[in-house]
């Protein structure tokens, strides 16, 4: 598999064609940017926890009904999925305000936010990723308003079993990044989910321990991951 | 009313108390500006093409049942309302696309748009009126969401009333601009409706009609402004 070229290249995995049409082989790398890849750096072990985590998150969904694109690990960095038509469309569920809400808006860092609060962005680097709306998304065709209702009702299923599985490990689950894409007619959860998408601040202390560490500069980024991880998966 | 101060001076309008407590005064300056106030200008009878269109669409929808701040005009550039208390949120229509719309989602300039997009920006200078959507409007206190259905309904009868308005002097009405506010336990349609909070396009030749002359030096601003008060209000 080392010797093939990807099919795709994002900023921290690559994919890869398998034997299987209805199969890929994602690899998680250790690559880490920020800031639109203004900031990169190379972190060992990087793309094993967020694939580990990812891959735990998947599991759990899958069994509370929710489809993913997740078929199974080949090893602790490479993820085998279902090969997805992703709509560039980054769902984004918000619990309390942090981030560009809190620059956009009036919003007080930490601030609750009850029921959460969904934001759509358009995923495109060239635009930076711009917020949208449901009528523009229709307008481009990308999805349905109906597609969209249930993309969003997804994304709450999925805000509620986060939320749990973090509060289990004392850890609170700010905001976090969805993507979705197209698996014949059915609309799968795709990407990952894992501390490169996902705010998560310690209940006890407030501390960051996601990737604003290596964002903001704020302590060991590997030391935390692992730290998330291995809470999680109880490895 | 020239020697009072007024309580509160924006980019083209001054608004001044007057005798009777359930109206304000408003005053349509020659003030012209673009781009966040970068680019300024002073241009003559401005302030009153802007007053005369805004009267004159205001009272047609008025005639329709849409409750708007308007009450009548002082003097040709004086207009009085009933005061309202703003609601921070732009309600934009767009039947084509421009501007924004082109500049953060790949859609071609002049694509139409059926239905219209409505999209809502955060009125705020200093953040340079951000997009927001329902559920960070609901979440902030500005509006609950049966009243941004209702506001929503009241842009799209504004904007029928607008398209068939413009349509009748050769006039495309790609996109504009209303601002909403409080009274009592109301909410009045306020603000302005006119050739700086809209985009109108000659349905021949295409040639922006509206402060895009302006904003992009495309012309003789006030001849502009003009044409369509005059043809707009058969005066």
């Amino acid at each position: 598999m080392t010797e093939q070229q990807p099919i795709y290249r994002g900023k921290a995995k690559s994919i890869f064609r398998s034997d299987n049409p209805d199969e890929l082989i994602v690899s998680f790398r250790d690559d880490i940017t920020a800031f639109d890849g203004a900031k990169k750096d190379e972190l060992t072990d990087k793309g094993v926890y967020n694939a580990t985590v990812s891959a735990y998150l998947f599991g759990r969904l899958e069994e509370k009904g929710i489809a993913t694109h997740f078929v199974r690990m080949e090893d602790e960095r490479t993820m085998i999925v279902r090969p997805l038509t992703m709509i560039p469309v980054e769902v984004i569920v918000r619990n309390a305000a942090a981030g560009s809400l809190v620059r956009n808006y009036p919003f007080e860092e930490g601030q609750r936010l009850d029921p959460p609060v969904i934001v759509l962005d358009y995923k495109d680097d060239a635009r930076h990723d711009p917020m949208i709306n449901e009528e523009i998304i229709v307008a481009l065709g990308l999805m349905t308003a109906e597609e969209i209702d249930a993309v969003k009702t997804i994304a709450l299923q999925v805000n509620d079993l986060l939320r749990a599985e973090f509060g289990r490990i004392g850890l609170d689950l700010v905001d976090f990044k969805l993507e979705f894409g197209r698996h014949g007619d059915r609309i799968l959860l795709g990407d990952e989910i894992s501390m490169d998408s996902m705010r998560l601040w310690d209940m006890e202390t407030h501390a960051s321990m996601d990737k604003d560490v290596y964002r903001f500069d704020k302590g060991d980024v590997m030391a935390t991951y692992a730290t998330v991880a291995e809470r999680l998966t109880g490895a």
